[in-house]
């Protein structure tokens, strides 16, 4: 993986960059539809491609290691190859989903205990096993294994969390290291900056994370129920340790403005549920705010989703439709939303790339963080 | 509305036509995707068109009449201008959601009174009514208000109820007659041939049917239990009196052996759900018979869909990658196996009149019928 910082803002620490995987590059910043089970729900692959133009989406460890299971993504060559997407991908370490969808769990040195939330099987994933695991499934990155803390967390908790997710990172190099990629092209692991909302705990965790050189650093525990403004504060502070020569990938953000704030303290890459989540509860996201398509208002607007948008699905229906399919619980306006949102959220991308490259994000940003929470 | 007989089969009672309607021309025999609440079930207006290459859709009146609703309906400028479906068009009478889907209905001959599936009020749907209702939805092809009884069916009830059948035919066609079309084409009303599987029954109503001289004449009352000897013996009889200048519509039909076997005896057009409902629980119908992709056996197959179709995710998925999808009850597994079941059902119907032009159906029909029934 080799990452090139292409431009600069000159009013912000907004950067342009590029990614080179082995399976294609990813021009930065960059959104990540999210894959959970291995498919972005609601939308074909070609439509990711093609429509949305997505340029690399997300798998779940957890879920994938589950269902269909390892034994059966080795014998399809990996994940690339089970779901038919040819571009680039990145898995999480299993961990978010450990501590948020399990019942039953239990954290200690060695690793996690778990209950599946499918049949109530027993694992244990532990920094080594998560390794594995992602070597199986084959994406070009992946994630180290940590514990991600709840909000909100009491000092004393965070601090002994992220000691024990350092040093569980040590673990996940030194096994990543003496590993051999599975399928003939190099993985890049990226390691994870924890400490909650506790401004010395984030410097301590970055610095941490910044001394093992890996291709690129995350950021995780953040867009986990703190004010937004908090999350701006750690971003901030964690972005002034990081490298500037590595790409910088804040996990599970978030709002369209979470997005451009970050973009502006020097925030590379995110990925996030909301798109496609909220798309199947009928919430929009658009360039002059956010529409909730259940609401009466739009029962008898017969224009298009978007007429001044390139996606074909937002300009053949109308918004009547769609709060139609929406209320009737029909499969194809979550395909419809679905597909909006993300194409969005990859257009609002495409447009911040455009605007660092022209000097003018700042002002851009401004301007549209003002609109883009607005309830329409 | 226009038929044109084209072309007999020699060995069969087989038909290649073509219907020509203000939203285009149907090749028949036709088989028509249903889209109950307006839009056919996890499949896009376009893939309909471009992939699954469909002639004509259904919309269930009893739907649309509870949800969008009417007004909404005609607001939009009726169904085709609301669902974005430039094509033909055809809508049930309601008839036989009343009976299957309410649980209060109360059947009078005035018409039918029921409570809403979906919120419990009470409606009253009269032959006049339903009329007027398929007026506002505005289909290219309207059917009469029938009652659909239930197999079994007592030979009394089935006479007493094909009667009141007749009775409401009657006042469907006067209805029908002096009112106008709405959106500024025409609209072709079909009655229906009830009878359940008494042969006499069926030869009466096919009588009455034909005498009213409409455009295009439906069977229905089949398909709901009867074994399939009876079906095919219920659809000669009736075919043998039904004028051969008309479209046969044999309502809510089938299997793909089903469509094949009926197609021999005569009718040019089916719908069913078929197709997509059982594509939601992973049963796939291919050339080489019915696959349950939930079966282990497909576990670790990552050979296509189908490899022979023109179909883009029947070539880009595999059937591993389907089986895990189902499984898990992904959408986007609903969406690969409801575009391959159509494609396939749309596939076989372009076959069987390639092969009644050619003059080769039923050499053809008795071949493909004892494969596409296996499982495989």
């Amino acid at each position: 993986m080799k990452f090139t910082l292409k431009a600069k803002d000159p009013n912000s620490k907004a950067r342009l960059g590029e990614i080179e995987t082995a399976h294609g590059n990813i021009q930065t910043p960059v959104f990540m539809p999210v894959g959970t089970a291995g498919s972005v729900k609601a939308v074909h692959q070609s439509e990711l491609l093609n429509d949305v133009k997505a340029q690399i989406i997300l798998g779940n460890t957890y879920h994938l290691y589950l269902r269909p299971g390892l034994d059966i993504i080795q014998k399809a060559g990996g994940l690339h190859k089970f779901n038919s997407w040819d571009k680039p991908l990145l898995t999480d370490s299993g961990g978010f989903q450990v501590y948020s969808l399990t019942e039953v769990r239990k954290i200690k040195e060695e690793g996690v205990t778990f209950q599946s939330h499918i049949d109530g099987s027993r694992h244990l994933f532990t920094p080594e096993r998560v390794m594995d695991i992602q070597r199986i499934i084959g994406a070009d990155i992946i994630m180290a294994f940590d514990e991600c803390t709840p909000y909100p967390c009491d000092y004393s908790y965070a601090r002994k969390s992220m000691d024990m997710t350092h040093r569980w990172l040590k673990r996940c190099c030194e096994r990543f290291d003496e590993t051999e990629p599975l399928y003939g092209y190099s993985q890049s692991l990226f390691p994870i900056v924890q400490g909650s909302v506790y401004k010395d705990l984030r410097e301590r965790s970055a610095e941490k994370i910044a001394s093992y050189n890996r291709e690129g650093n995350a950021i995780g525990g953040l867009s986990v129920g703190e004010p937004a403004e908090e999350m701006y504060a750690m971003t901030e502070i964690v972005c002034n340790i990081l490298p500037e020569s590595k790409p910088r990938y804040l996990m599970g953000v978030g709002t369209p403005v979470n997005l451009l704030e970050n973009i502006a303290l020097g925030i590379d890459m995110f990925d996030c549920v909301m798109p496609t989540r909220n798309a199947r509860n009928g919430m929009l996201f658009t360039k002059e705010g956010i529409i909730n398509i259940k609401n009466k208002k739009w029962e008898d607007d017969f224009s298009p989703i978007d007429e001044s948008s390139d996606l074909f699905s937002d300009r053949l229906y109308s918004k009547a439709y769609l709060r139609h399919l929406i209320r009737s619980k029909e499969i194809l306006g979550a395909q419809i939303a679905s597909l909006h949102n993300l194409h969005f959220y990859l257009w609002l991308m495409e447009e911040a790339r455009n605007h660092i490259a022209d000097g003018t994000f700042y002002n851009w940003k401004n301007k549209m963080t003002k609109v883009l929470d607005q309830k329409i």
